[in-house]
């Protein structure tokens, strides 16, 4: 068995922002010349997600909007979490996209459908976070 | 290490259903003749979900329910994804269920509780769609 | 490659509850001498969750809160699944939740961010429950 580790890190300017990591695990992949096997993506923080969904910018907006409606960001001082912090509707809205991505290996591709894209969700930004990829297999 | 692969395919009439796979992730299984790993159910789809809970189809219906509540499909003007499109509610559905189950493969079986069963859940159904199944192990 | 099988138990006293089991799954990977891998850990109950976040009171109330907004438990006549049972609420915070967690593991530790712990989420306790960790790796 052969495994492969990488971080790969992101600085989003926004409190919000879904980024399509998709060519840099395909690189890590190439890297890794794993052939068979599974790819785990996560993100190393907890108000931040991975998910795998469409590339489509109309509904990235329909996302924001609907988490936004889902677990509201105001008032702040509705969460206990937020004692000298505001974030706490980004630990909610990561629980609903997920933390993690896990993608089969196949012929040293990514074994994906038609429209599946990697993407990282960022739900409370302006700072420097990682993502984790690890791929074992042979 | 060994690896194995196969997709299964799917026809949902309507435009939503919850589909009971194990049977089919069993026979996958077997024919690996895998003993010990782990494996991947995923959908290729992203307007649905593989996901594990209990066969039960009052459950089911309140499934139904309770995701139009939470991610409703009309009004379909309400999303900007939907531009020749009216499947927007699905991509959100599809995100709280998941698009993945991965289960502990243990002495040649699934390694599963109780009441724990492998369903495919359609949001946008009326054609043709596929779920991988990746095994590795030994 | 080796591979490793574990079942923590926990009874609950109460409805819901929030647990941090991060020190029992390092105690499984130690046990499991596993340098290079992955490490899953999933709940074997379709009312109970693990999941990945932060170990922060105030945060597992705000999830509490909320999870009891998104999936009310009462009316418990809601739901079509409560025939002789009052938890079909539990079915849907463990969805919304997740059933499992997947890390990497790197030299033999949880390959983990700086504020990343594993919690079980029990959301229909009172009686005993697994939890199951599997370990694939070298």
């Amino acid at each position: 068995m052969k495994s492969y580790r990488k971080e790969l890190w992101f600085e989003v300017r926004k409190r919000r922002a879904v980024i399509n990591i998709t060519p840099q695990v395909e690189e890590c992949l190439a890297e890794s010349r794993i052939q068979e096997g599974i790819i785990l993506v996560n993100t190393m923080h907890i108000t931040a997600s991975v998910f795998i969904n469409d590339d489509e910018s109309g509904l990235h907006y329909d996302y924001e909007q609907w988490l936004e409606k889902i677990a509201p960001h105001e008032p702040v001082s509705q969460y206990r979490h937020n004692v000298g912090e505001d974030n706490a509707d980004a630990h909610m809205k990561r629980q609903v996209m997920g933390r993690e991505a896990l993608v089969a290996v196949t012929e040293g591709k990514l074994d994906f459908g038609t429209w599946e894209q990697i993407f990282y969700g960022e739900f409370d930004g302006r700072r420097r976070k990682r993502v984790l990829v690890k791929i074992i297999g042979e």
